[in-house]
């Protein structure tokens, strides 16, 4: 294998001898260990890992690797998945009217900050195709009524399957996707709730949030679910308001809060620190990356 | 009058003019004006305003300025209230079995950070007696049950008018206030809800949270009203929390919130620094206090 | 006067009825008066205004109103200074080689979030021009060695000058800029430091705050001062940090809070919300806005 | 070994296959792994690890353990320590004349949040006497002038040394501890500085917080060491103020970011989180404790 980092998320039933079972495989492998990151869950008795690799040195091959580190995780039940960091996810933006998260994305995408490949901008409008030809990423428009949302997905569909999409990012698109298009992928679609969830599920949060005259307004990043707004959650974050602000003036505020969210949740992705489990998002932190 | 500091707060219509007649109005009668916070809202088309003045050197007393006050207010269609700091709040704290907001109101109290008497604690339990005690504060013990619910609510109200209480505070009581206990005191009553409304509303709200994955907790001190939870928002805050919390483990994070939350709403109480209009609390900073 | 919002910032020792003249004085003009903002320092006896207006139905002209104003402020000792929100303020942005700030100002002025007209990029190197032309904006590079310092200044002074620029920003402006510079346009310059100071003055803060094992970094936003690093402070912020950040994580994270912070201290200049006395910054919050 | 929860902290220069090996003796001899946290410093090339065992079932005793671990951690070049969790440490706290981290800390630890033995309280002033008496803990009124100051040291020393304490928390002592006082418990001292560490080191940091106009206050809590105001930082918060506070408010919003953040400090020194290496103190969160 090629000098690279590779990372195993891993997560089975908790069991004595578990870290030493894994840290010894991957040790007798050759490999190096960069971080080994853990999670366990004593009240459903679940044990999470993210271990970290460096593979210079080895001689394994990824098929072999895969296949003996399969003798490992049946017998103990590890639900698995490995990155082997030779490749960028491909990434595709759904947009309505709101630019800041859009802009915040390519930015990072273009400074490197965010290490993926954006492919494309859908967006059931045409307002902000200016902003992705600035960084020179393909636009479509591809407008939705009632009657033809249908059609529309199968076509949003054929544009993720052709490009490879790894990775949806709903960064303040409007529209709700039917269960069918959210079913066929999985912890795939990452949204942005302008809202601290659970509070203010659904539509119009910063007008309600005025109303109720709350001091705080927040987002919430969250993989999407059948259930709207109700999938696991991937990182939130507050800013304080005062009983000064109109609807309008908690949307700004909220903005510069969303973008963060959204930047931050999809980073945590990229770099495979997520592992869901039931309704919950274990989110390790970097460590030393 | 006495050298002291008077506070009026005043809500009413917006209207032209409104700053200069009211400071001019004070101004006139010798006041000097310590802090003069205004704030409009254009939606609803209203104006708010916390005045603090110094009387020293004024000879008006206070009836002949409440007359004059009132020549101004009622074309103006003013809702108003006057503090003249001369007397401090009396303040009566219910409890349950959690310790933390109790600790913390009383060693306040005692160290001259919140401004007030503490004329008793009421408990429907026997188990914070103790800490009452330390601090020389009546503990009265009004068990209850489905049964006696309304008995032990008409008792509180004996204590609590018998010691001219102005204050309740719900520092974490586990119990519901009927209605009509709660419309006896109408804006007097501050609970603190342990999460960020209207996240959580209702019971078990660290379970919750727990089960929903969040990756912020927050505490609310709001207003009793009849509707359970619903109150106008005074003060709200959030800690950021991680997967690796338990319920309980979100329970001890949260209680440092729930302490300081409810404690800086009682003290914006005390220094008449809240107008509650409709369902939202106009809360003022303070000002050079 | 055209209908429009007029904002007046006054400082002046503090006085007895002040509040009252001020706000009479715009009233009996005709003004309707939307926010009054005050603030009285009672350690230096000053006191400090923000007033804003409707001029919607005066007739008094721009010169009227301020021979008139004159009146009321001589007698008082008013430091003062009127805008008219009819002209957008010109900014001339100053960069190096870090591009957050520098995307972050453009987009927020090209979605209208910073309402002024960004005449220019100026930089010590090419680095950043793509940035710049993907916004239209002009880009000037001007490089400096420690023989050319003098002569570059002089050229940035003129290209200033000749766009009328009435804000300099320097976002992550890697050179000193002399004082003969900076005395030229006193609190027309912003600086954002990566660090939260007074922690971490001049260079390096981020491979310094590592060192030091911080556990929260910051940013700052001040006006440029002949003392380096020691002018009014704008605005500040912090993220948490841990000991697992190397100089580059904390790098990364200090990005995101710069780019708030000295967002936030241009709008704040923008929108006439500060006063500067002696080295301390009055910044009053928006209300209403 | 008794049925109990065991911590060991490891630092060493990093090595391949150090998880694995470590992980695997502790397995070997019988322990389940509680959790494992680990933390690799690449500049500096070393490893860090906090690990919990459960003693449940191993038939070892304490001090084979610790000759068989001694037999990996010589040729590794571990620096480590071991915490059997069958002893609270004995805390002994410092104070002057404020009370506001007295009361928290004694109220933790009376709630049982803080798991340790308070055994006395030292001041220099009689003042904060009663306090301690609520808590039933020894109070020692141990006055100190210039002259006196050697003495009064040593007779804190005795106090320590025979009461057996493992812990100083100077709770906002106002006394400079003198070289040879501090040298005699290395990473055994916790000092609570009204700042944000670097800022505003020294005397007054309030008083200086508000004369720099900052926007955030903070406190830093860290070992003591020599260099006043230099040791490893534990924990650091800061609270948003505005131009408005006064030094008096600056002290009393800080004073409730101190008492957060001390008692925050202490239950990580008392809950064997923290590693020190050089001047940094890597700070394990907590894991599902």
């Amino acid at each position: 294998m090629d000098s690279q980092v590779v990372t195993f998320l891993i997560s089975c039933p908790d069991n004595k001898g578990l870290v030493a079972k894994i840290t010894n495989f991957f040790y007798s492998k050759g490999f190096n260990i960069l971080s080994c990151q853990q999670y366990v869950n004593a009240i459903e008795n679940m044990y999470f890992m993210r271990i970290r690799l460096n593979a210079e040195g080895t001689k394994i091959s990824k098929s072999d690797l895969e296949t003996k580190f399969l003798e490992l995780a049946k017998p103990l039940g590890f639900k698995w998945s490995v990155n082997y960091g030779d490749k960028k996810l491909n990434v595709a933006i759904l947009v309505s009217h709101a630019s800041h998260c859009l802009y915040d994305i390519l930015e990072r995408q273009r400074e490197g900050d965010l290490d993926c490949t954006v492919k494309m901008v859908i967006s059931n409008h045409e307002k902000l195709r200016p902003i992705a030809e600035m960084f020179n990423v393909p636009y479509y428009y591809l407008p939705v009524t009632k009657d033809t949302k249908e059609k529309q997905e199968e076509e949003i569909i054929n544009l993720l399957n052709d490009n490879k999409v790894d990775l949806i990012v709903m960064a303040r698109y409007m529209q709700i996707l039917s269960s069918s298009f959210i079913n066929k992928f999985p912890e795939k679609i990452i949204n942005i709730h302008h809202s601290f969830l659970p509070a203010f599920q659904g539509a119009n949060p910063y007008k309600r949030a005025y109303e109720r005259g709350v001091k705080l307004i927040g987002a919430t990043a969250h993989y999407a679910t059948e259930d709207l707004d109700e999938g696991p959650i991937i990182e939130q974050a507050v800013e304080r308001v005062t009983h000064d602000c109109t609807p309008q003036t908690l949307k700004r505020i909220g903005a510069d809060v969303e973008r963060l969210v959204l930047a931050k949740a999809i980073k945590c992705h990229i770099q495979n620190q997520i592992i869901v489990s039931k309704n919950r998002a274990v989110v390790f932190p970097e460590s030393g990356e």
